[in-house]
């Protein structure tokens, strides 16, 4: 028998409470061990909820209860899940967490405080809740030199572009509606402006190099600006316009970044849409392989959630492998990583876009201006470009 | 450190080799051991070869040498893999596998007797070698009720059928070119009359129920009777046609088919293409997800191998969980598994087609003949209809 609590009785909470009572005969047989939840920690009551006999206000009822061998962290934010995550921990109770804000910031030194006393901190649900990542990550991906990630890791933007591109909508109607319907958040900042999938990239960034990729050292720029108009060029290059996270190894260094990217129709990401997410993975041996699910919504962070929680009762008093130091990677310099970039330019910027960007050949989609994709130059050089530029409509970087 | 030794010096034990020392220091690492090829078997010499000492040609040497903890069997087929394989097991040496044949016949027993040994049976390589999908269905997908598993199995028929799709070329004559190209055995069988796939679904399903599926008793169709013709119907419906490996509960029972399919552009196996592979499925709490690589090729198998390898030296003395039992699953009855199904007919059977099929809306894209998909039917009602049906030319399942 493993006895269970939870913290934080919110939607992924319940949700794990759920998908353990829903598909209980099966989890049992496959963590071979009886899993119980003892406890749910919440500041609320609920009454009339058929658990509520198990929600307590106090941590420290679950802290101090030698029975609870594993915590399902579900609280988000970075405290007091923080604070309630090491001291779980420190007791020897390994912790399951679907909180990528503290698992961004705190993952490595977590680790090692599950290693150094014989439990687990696991993570699944932090990335893609639904896509099983970290665990092909950490478990199959072990003979691959892995050295690029493409992620589409964000649900609500994926799914604000997808309407974009197939409506022909501007971001501000589709938002708003996205929002009536509960796709976004009333307050879409983390979503929209890049920052849920900056912390998703870190976290696969750290896992691919072993080491501690900061989240805030990641160049990272949301979709706000993109137009229908954009995606009218796009289509007409048989491409879409797509968030992506990105990390990779390349000559000049080691470079991570979210950003709005146009991709060709025959790459594997281009088709991924909606509230889908997937994880597009380059190793030295395998080449590529993707993970595609939902990248959130209750049941399937919980099912991560859950899938961590048999894998602790798989390994009571051992830890799994992770390898992901507390010693940080030096990124590259942003400015310096090269790529071609898409622009746009009013009809009369025509002859200074020839002589900026020796532009070869031009798109014209819309009336009064023209498209045209650059040569592969670094950030620094087309910024200075752009600025000697005033013609310019806008620009998107292209993912090849 | 752990000793291994290599069954089969060909295409995959010879990348088996090479993967351990091409990214042997990570290798070390994650497996938190040194692992060493001691022995390659082999029946031949091979003079020159860097590793020329460590070929032996007497499984005696290797069974008998308690330094070996880990055997990668990439020999292929039933025998001598299956008596080599037992007696590794029941010696308490680890075997990993890329051999379908060999896991689709006696997986079940062979895990069986790691487990009475404290060591493990892997074959993470025998399904879409590059892609991970056995590891996580037993360690990623254990919250779940696994209800539907649809593969892109095949990488020579995905080869043939997507240059058919793209150039409307004729199946005689692509397979010819992927023969001179050495995507196709110059014995195609195995691959293009689906039974390759048919191993790969049986290993999926009995992961995906816990008991043996005999691949036996799976329906089998391969892709030797699709046309040029069939592609311009599905091009003209905005479908492709695809070499499925399906596994499914259904109301009726638990089928499991090969067979080509019509899939529609949305769904995420359509955009699989060339020696690309991929597997769909399908859980009660995390809906749908997608696993993508490539199907098979020397270095992407072998890296699947050396994860095994790796997990083995992670749970030295240690069984890791597969549920898969020797008792028997019963497959439904195919002729009551239910389906729409596309029809090709001569134009002077369109009075009967409507007859037959209650046909509402028909297509003309070929002179001369006429295309339609009949309602949901079972296999035997469509039989019934199309041996009463002389003006019908072909058909392919659909799957929706």
């Amino acid at each position: 028998m493993v006895k269970v609590a939870v913290l934080g009785y919110g939607t992924v909470g319940s949700g794990v409470v759920e998908v353990l009572e829903e598909n209980k005969e099966k989890i049992n047989l496959r963590a071979n061990e009886e899993i119980e939840v003892k406890y749910i920690l919440d500041l609320r009551d609920f009454p009339g909820d058929p658990h509520e006999k198990k929600v307590v206000h106090d941590v420290e009822m679950i802290l101090n209860d030698p029975e609870i061998r594993v915590i399902c962290e579900t609280m988000g934010g970075l405290e007091p899940a923080y604070t309630f995550s090491r001291r779980a921990l420190l007791a020897g109770k390994s912790v399951c967490t679907s909180n990528k804000e503290l698992v961004a910031a705190h993952g490595p030194e977590l680790l090692r405080l599950a290693k150094e006393n014989h439990c687990n901190y696991l993570f699944e649900a932090s990335v893609g809740g639904g896509i099983p990542i970290i665990r092909p990550m950490n478990y199959s991906l072990t003979a691959e030199e892995i050295d690029s990630i493409i992620g589409i890791l964000n649900g609500t933007t994926n799914y604000i572009l997808t309407r974009m591109d197939k409506e022909g909508a501007d971001f501000e109607e589709v938002l708003k509606e996205a929002q009536e319907k509960g796709y976004a958040e009333k307050n879409p900042e983390a979503d929209v402006e890049g920052y849920d999938a900056c912390r998703k990239i870190a976290i696969l960034s750290s896992l691919m190099t072993g080491k501690y990729v900061n989240y805030q050292d990641i160049y990272t720029e949301g979709i706000t600006k993109i137009t229908a108009g954009d995606f009218c060029y796009a289509r007409a290059m048989d491409k879409s316009i797509k968030l992506l996270g990105m990390s990779k190894e390349t000559p000049e260094g080691y470079m991570a970044m979210v950003s709005p990217c146009l991709i060709d129709k025959e790459h594997p990401l281009y088709s991924v849409s909606g509230v889908f997410n997937a994880v597009f993975v380059h190793g030295n041996m395998l080449g590529n392989s993707m993970y595609y699910g939902r990248g959130a919504g209750k049941l399937p962070t919980a099912s991560a959630v859950v899938s961590d929680v048999v894998d602790c009762a798989r390994h009571l008093g051992k830890t799994v492998t992770c390898i992901w130091e507390e010693a940080g990677v030096k990124l590259m310099d942003f400015e310096r990583s090269k790529r071609r970039f898409f622009v746009r330019a009013k009809m009369e910027g025509l002859d200074r876009a020839k002589e900026l960007f020796s532009v070869s050949e031009i798109m014209e989609v819309i009336d009064g201006e023209f498209g045209f994709i650059t040569e592969i130059m670094t950030e620094a050089e087309f910024k200075e470009k752009a600025d000697a530029f005033p013609e310019m409509i806008s620009r998107i970087r292209v993912e090849e």
